[in-house]
């Protein structure tokens, strides 16, 4: 891991990008800690710049409540290399979304699986790096999308103790068997007239998750519109479970 | 409006037992109100004095945050006269269950529309008579189940500004309809697998209400699961509206 600039935001967090290898990234950190600090993954749709400011509002938003936040860009986003068939997948998703058709299995499949068979390694290797620096400890958690990113990390990675999953794009149907093997927190958000996402699919979803401990909070409005009292309700939740 | 009894509870709130006609109910308000409280209606399934303990912590806890509280026997409930078909209707319910078999839409008709009927009315008339006391004012919200009782103030009472929503019972297929209608914001609580609920129903009774600002908290657990967090959550949405 290679910092690759630092800068004190005006609430003195400080926020250095990164990189790992190819892999660019950003970590806040809490302006004064005094302790190492637990440390909350942001997910997101891809696209490191277009979503630096809201990342950066729920990374300052985390840091007031002492913690440390990450992300990663995403395979195939931003300056990164594309993904083999993505370009098609997304073709073939609006041509089917325009066409009000129901967006089958296949297409679902060849967007959203190479997604999380490259993106979940790189984010634990990210975690490997992160957790070696002095001013991060743990408990760890992961906010946010992709919603199918967030279920594999969760099965796959014990040091992710709670998650806030973002239901806001489609979700192939193998990982609602893996939904059944989550067993850690979980806090779902749902905007109840999302453009790209299928609402029943998602709420199937938070069907099948095995953990005891799960919340779904829907909202009314579509992808971009998560009240901000939403995101608080979210935040309170990580505060609960991790710290 | 007869008060009956009066106590400070040991937080310093006052607790006023009252009846209205034959209609017996209870009154909590702030330990220091400098000016008129706002209120909330308190809803329950019916059992005042079984309901208490749960009731009065709603109370208490509206009261800390500066609101006034209130609620009444249900029609049919505690001391009061039975309602004509309630029993029957119950005994069909508890037989359809005990069964497995889906609950018809007759059973639940004849189970809560004639309470919707008589119990609207009444919370009218005790809201009169709370808002002529001076040390209450408004704005107003509804709390708690039977959910058809508030959906059906939410639509006939303009003195009602914002509600939550308890999804624990079933739904008259009318109240759909009068679903639509409701325009004041919406908090909706619904346990995942509550016993004396039907899940698709109350999913398809938020996506029926017309209101731009509505939000389902949804939880793993039964009927009388409510997680503490949830209940904290909806405070926070009654706070939010009505002060």
């Amino acid at each position: 891991m290679q910092f690759t600039s630092e800068q004190r935001l005006d609430d003195g967090v400080l926020e250095r990008e990164f990189t790992l290898g190819e892999i660019p990234g950003i970590l806040w950190t809490p302006a004064s800690a005094t302790a190492p600090a637990p440390l909350i993954l942001l997910g997101h749709p891809g696209g490191l710049h277009k979503m630096y400011p809201r990342l950066a509002g729920r990374a300052r938003h985390s840091a007031a409540e002492g913690f440390a936040a990450a992300t990663i860009e995403l395979p195939g986003s931003g300056e990164r290399l594309r993904l083999v068939g993505a370009e098609q997948a997304r073709a073939d998703l609006r041509r089917a979304l325009q066409a009000g058709e129901p967006v089958g299995d296949e297409i679902i499949d060849a967007l959203i699986l190479p997604l999380v068979e490259k993106a979940v390694p790189e984010w634990q290797t990210t975690l490997d790096a992160l957790l070696s620096l002095p001013e991060i400890g743990g408990p760890v958690g992961y906010s946010g999308g992709v919603i199918s990113i967030g279920v594999r990390l969760a099965v796959v990675e014990p040091r992710i103790s709670a998650a806030v999953l973002f239901a806001g794009s489609f979700v192939p149907r193998v990982m609602f068997e893996e939904a059944r093997q989550v067993t850690i927190p979980l806090h779902v958000l749902l905007q109840w007239d999302d453009e790209g996402n299928d609402r029943q699919a998602a709420l199937d979803l938070f069907d099948a998750f095995g953990t005891q401990v799960k919340t779904l909070h829907a909202n009314l409005g579509g992808h971009t519109g998560v009240p901000q009292f939403a995101g608080d309700a979210a935040a309170q939740f990580l505060t609960r479970h991790l710290k």
